[in-house]
């Protein structure tokens, strides 16, 4: 079904996307932008999926762009030159949206919108865009193989795909600086230590631990819940004032209060598992 | 004065919130939420108090939510079902402010409205609400009995006392994804290691350890300096560009420096304890 | 050329900046002020110049502001007593803009708009607006000698210098808090402890490990890329929105991608050094 990844629901709910260009060392194409758009905003969006964990085939996670393709590698359309006014203006209108908005961004925007936890098992080299689009999964988890660098400084170009919104709220401003400045390749450890992966595990290790923490995750637990407060860290976590967070929380309590919360109150008092009905497409809208 | 809760001020004007409902736990309900309200919008605004030192009487810091209490333990009407397009239009109005604001979150905006230092002294289980009002105060100390949960998952509802916009800040959003996505509880330690507690302590030292921080922060401190310092690092810590910042600096320099700054200035220069007489019910409001 | 400091630039493109008043342990006044904000709005943005990096003379690193200055310390005109309202419509304007405008915070918005790497190498004391000027600059490495104090309070006046907006981002709103409550002197290895300064050196290895910093920053990358980032960093670890992010990236993808990056990729293919010839001063303006 797909060129270049495969994707695999389990019984729990628990989807596995690999990325599938082992002989490229997964190195992320146009083709790969586009399929990854449609996992993220299409099969992982249906309700069976409760949680996605996303890893590659062969030695490496991601090698970055394929600077090998024929041509455009970037995806962007060079004939078109906006002047950053007319850009800011233009840039969701046709035909900039096309030929100007960076392709990793519109892959990092579509995980970023999954309401369910999305966690990278980073089994061995992310570089480039193969680091960036971690940043939008909501935890990292690496082999002692992984090997993560945000190497757009030796390339004349910048850090991409949001990743210079999400890195900060990961490992703090400092550190994103010195590792984008420095644009070196991270050890698993040194990741580690800058906050920027949750664990390190043996290679063997690390899918099993992955699958653990995800079904923690979603077992008995309620999918509206958790698909609003996933929205309601990453939103109210960059909103200027609380009362921002008031008012989304005042929303998701009522709309949880009288939706699966009312099962995990009775749930709690009978003290049994809570069993849950609501959907993670039928949340509201936070506005 | 209170049924739920003790409140008492020491000579230095350290004063300590107690949450006394010790046979339920110190579980929170409507009748606490309200008097949590009056506590931090009125008996802690007076000059005399300096720094608020908040914990919970017996073995717990407080259960969470009452949620054996009879009919609406949210204290949301569900009679109300307004869409998010009226929730967002309507919310601050008559009948929707009663009715649908969260309840937790009037008490943290209200702890965070005092430009005071308040500290959190979690001696035991804190979980759900007894977690996130924890947040919306400046530090956290626990005893080693502390066992911290954020386990609105496992009910079916939210994160909500605007915890998402707290947490996040204190603890990375990496780590604050985690915890909500678990719903597992936390033990002392485990908390300090991902940096939601500032320090765990003994179980007989965790008061003491609370007042004696608190009264390094009022001792020869302008009430006037430290509450604008309060408002400045949380509004600009949040605001999206530094020219905010350079805003409130410019308006709380001035105001200090022809206020308390010339006492302070002049105690400097003169080897001596300053003696302030700014008062926190008077700061300029940071617009 | 200056009075209160020294400027120089090594073949590298790294330029030193000295606070250069050593029998006043460096002491901030107006004409350091002055000269500092001529520093990072002409000589730093030379082209020539690729990173700064900052440290003191003699055994300070900055003593804080010289209030031992006669008459007016902070640099604000008492004669002029906006009210908050005033404050926010007029500060921009003459007469408040001179006499109202924190001084510091003059200096430390010139510092961050610099589109370079700027690292503090704090070699002592580093007190007030000694600490709070490092905040500005990218990264903080410490001597095991450096003081670093936001004494504020002690003083009766507030954090300035924009420091309320960059300390939480560095370090988080909990060590921010306590830190400007408490108002004490912290040895580098609390500082390091609390993520304020990246590394701690003995004293004679701290400017040699901050050049290598530097060079490591600067060598074989652009400098249209690296400025990119970090204005984006910056810009977008304080945004409220991913899409905001991704405005920046597919503009920045594109500058880049029909600049520095021709040669990047070129000389990535074909396993040589790249020799880019994009200019800092040229930036396109992040809109």
């Amino acid at each position: 079904m797909y060129e270049t990844l495969t994707w695999q629901v389990d019984d729990d709910g628990i989807a596995t996307l690999t990325l599938h260009r082992p002989d490229a060392l997964n190195a992320f194409d146009l083709t790969m932008a586009r399929e990854l758009l449609q996992v993220f905003l299409t099969d992982a969006r249906d309700d069976a999926v409760r949680a996605v964990v996303v890893t590659g085939a062969g030695r490496a996670f991601c090698a970055g762009m394929d600077l090998s393709a024929d041509g455009n590698v970037f995806g962007l359309d060079e004939s078109l030159a906006p002047t950053p006014e007319e850009f800011r203006a233009a840039y969701d209108e046709p035909p900039y949206a096309d030929g100007v908005r960076d392709t990793g961004g519109k892959v990092t925007l579509a995980i970023h919108a999954l309401p369910k936890p999305v966690i990278a098992a980073i089994n061995g080299p992310a570089v480039g865009i193969g680091a960036t689009m971690t940043l939008a999964m909501d935890l990292r988890l690496a082999s002692t193989k992984a090997r993560i660098g945000f190497v757009f400084g030796r390339l004349g170009i910048v850090p991409e795909a949001c990743s210079t919104w999400f890195l900060p709220r990961i490992v703090g401003i400092q550190q994103a600086l010195e590792w984008v400045y420095s644009a070196e390749i991270l050890t698993a450890e040194q990741a580690h230590a800058g906050r920027l992966v949750r664990s390190v595990h043996e290679p063997d290790d690390l899918l099993p631990a992955a699958y653990e923490l995800a079904r923690s995750f979603v077992k008995d637990r309620s999918p509206v819940a958790l698909g609003l407060a996933k929205q309601m860290l990453y939103r109210n976590g960059a909103a200027a004032d609380p009362l921002e967070a008031h008012l989304t929380d005042s929303l998701a309590m009522f709309w949880t209060s009288i939706g699966d919360g009312k099962e995990g109150v009775a749930a709690f008092l009978e003290k049994r598992a809570p069993s849950f009905t609501g959907k993670a497409s039928q949340l509201p809208r936070i506005v």
